[in-house]
């Protein structure tokens, strides 16, 4: 998990991109920010490989982290790097899980960055029932992925019966959790 | 995620060890197994950093894992390897979601093997009512590491309110099921 | 190039560190920057190893990159990542160099982000003569390095005869150019 | 040799690979094994990037290895992995020789592990005249790759001369050696 | 920068190579320097992938330098590797400066090896007037690339104004070295 | 096998080293090649991480090779490197043996270099009977390893039988090769 594989030239261009200078390796993608009315539920904006190609080989993306008044980012993991959370407005309620289940807690205010080690399953809550909170994450790969702890498990279709025997509850209980997950948001 | 950080030799002895022979490099912790009993849970013995310190900048590890009849080895992740387990007696369903929320699963029986990528959910299930099933499990980290998913978020501390929100329940329900967790089995 | 080594736990702790808390993997060392008066001249503000131990391991950082009007970060390189600016004020002229000597740049407004390739000499000038322009990057490396070609070529005791020769003028002129950086700014 | 390249997705899949269900990560040819009967002469069933390409970027793979009464594992080493060797079955007498020439041996009983170091001279001898041995190998890498000593040296049309002059003996001897190993078992 | 990435196999054939014997493993380009009369500028001939293919995957790659009496290899980075200079014939001034702006430097007698950290402005210069000196280089990437600081600076077209403000002079300085440093050698 | 782990600093300093200047990253120890008479059998001289403590971290290392007349390097191979080695006078014969126990060879004449791919089993030869050969070769980590096949299969102990099975002779042959490779050179 220590980033993306070496490479052996300066940049890595798509295989159908021939002509090159400075645009390709400037992404536009954030301006939609700039004046955006408020998002109504937790958002993420990425700059990852995916929407950004230049980024391919050079270990970095980042990820603004939009939080209404309350708002939750629910339990995920990163599979390939570590998150560094910068608090640009706002405050924030963050938390990660190590493998010994030991629980990690920070309230943060505006002007605060907290780390994420590699693989943890961790949260961000907006503990401001009335502001916003904004945040710029960074990681070290191009593509960290993101595995969200609700979804994919709740919403993937695995067997009622061994969420059940998982979660040590009966099956009713994982139906009306995964009937809540089903609506949109 | 590729494996453990490179050595610059041929092995790396802890601290305090002087002497090596070729016991340095076996482990007999497995011995245990033989003749056992059944275990009447689910149960996994491991061969890692931990228990086998010659494991140290090699990149591998192994474990054993022990499935009474229908028992379940709950949604986990791994943060530093992928798992590849080889299904020695009995049947398993395994299952696992990738970053899209796609769920890929199979039942499988005894001489299969199967590959659970890097960083993703994953889970087993002994469909098997009446026998055990017994699987070893290789790893391409000494210390691949274990988040499960009914520990690391419902067992750790993590706030009810924060926790209902991220599954869109009511504190009820995630008392609920963090009261049954909390139960040793 | 790849990022920092692999690491075999959740997290690495300092030789002299016991407890650990959320406080650990906590930075507040930007707070200073939330209504502070403006810097006269080019400042970054940097979170990465020195100052922010919990980065051990973890494979990222970031810097905050302040600029006065008409103020120039001066052409530098990383030397173990590459760089993913955010620009969030201002405006900004950034380039820079690939290994077949070949320039790139771009002219950013507020929203916009680029990336500097691993390893290659680059740099950013705030055209505005007005206002002030303000920037977050990222890095793959908790300690990606600056090498500042100002100052590691005509600060550190080059030989002005060989600096002439590389850089096919007279003595006098690196001479001149010494003591303008010699200058405290 | 810490292992295969890092990947930038959850796998990879196969160029002319389009749908992928669950059983693209399965492996079915271990279960030749299940019934069969002893092999005359040792021999190895491997799971790597050749026969399972799921494998491919997730740094693992197994073997699994049958010993009949009295059979040898003749010296080898593994270019790109450690191996991890887990003695499910009988008794084996195992060891390696590290760069600096010093022979570390042991003799398992079933249950035990033993692991050989990245990339040097190791071997397996099933000690027992009587009764066959099975051991089940893990390896960080999905294709640690095999270099048998006596193939490589003594099958492959290195000149009588130079091998000769290499193991300090004549060339009658270098023939000898040369005709034995040509023989099929 | 610990290299190039890790292959899964023994070697990469390029995309249009079938057949491969002993001498796609060979290169012939410094044969041109038996006998072959001394040059009149600093000069260096590479072995890297870009002249020898079978480099791809290995992870190393080397260059023969020649330093006619008084020449200057200018200050310049390699970008993905260290760089391990050995000084077959003449002596040479060298030296290295650190991120710290720390400058190391060490005259050099023929035998004498020297090496010069990853990333780092390094340079060389044959201080005889009279001699010439010739080092072959080793390197721990197949493709180290070289980031030329004169070169990349002043001949690419970086305006002048963001130069005259980052090496604290006036533009008409600027303008000089340019031109200078336009003139062919 | 991409070579050694990536390192957080510029360089790495023994445990017990404080000041620093240019000599500690100057190896002399290749001065006694200097007008020293010819070897009397193979010799190598090495610069690597024991040799030459700067190395650590670099991932470079390097090792001149002496052939008087007639004389081999023995068939051998290296676990954490690909060797390119440069043939300065003389000419060699050299080969080596990839994991399908496919034989490359090629004769080189002075100025040819050859790339031995990591981890296989390779060769050097001087067949001319009358002068000497040289050569110097990279290593892509500062410690690439050697293991000798003739020292580390038939010196260190390994039992006759199990060698004798190995290379399907008899016991008498073993220890006659043992024999020859036991006497000084």
């Amino acid at each position: 998990m220590a980033g993306d594989p070496n490479i052996l030239s300066d940049f890595i261009l798509p295989a159908n991109q021939s002509v090159v200078d400075g645009s390709f390796f400037t992404f536009t993608g954030m301006r939609v920010l700039i004046g955006a009315p408020e998002p109504t539920s937790f958002k993420v904006l990425k700059a990852s490989l995916a929407e950004f190609p230049a980024l391919n080989g050079q270990s970095v993306a980042t990820a603004v982290l939009l939080f209404p008044a309350d708002a939750v980012n629910p339990p995920h993991t990163h599979p390939r790097s570590a998150e560094l959370l910068y608090l640009v407005f706002g405050s924030l309620q963050v938390g990660f899980v190590d493998t010994t289940n030991k629980l990690y807690t920070q309230t943060l205010q505006a002007g605060d960055m907290f780390v994420f080690p590699k693989g943890l399953v961790h949260f961000q809550y907006n503990i401001d029932s009335k502001n916003s909170a904004v945040a710029v994450s960074a990681f070290g790969s191009a593509n960290a992925g993101t595995v969200s702890v609700p979804n994919s498990v709740f919403t993937t279709g695995i067997d009622d019966n061994i969420l059940a025997k998982s979660f040590k509850t009966d099956v009713a209980t994982i139906q009306a959790i995964k009937a809540g997950l089903a609506l949109k948001p």
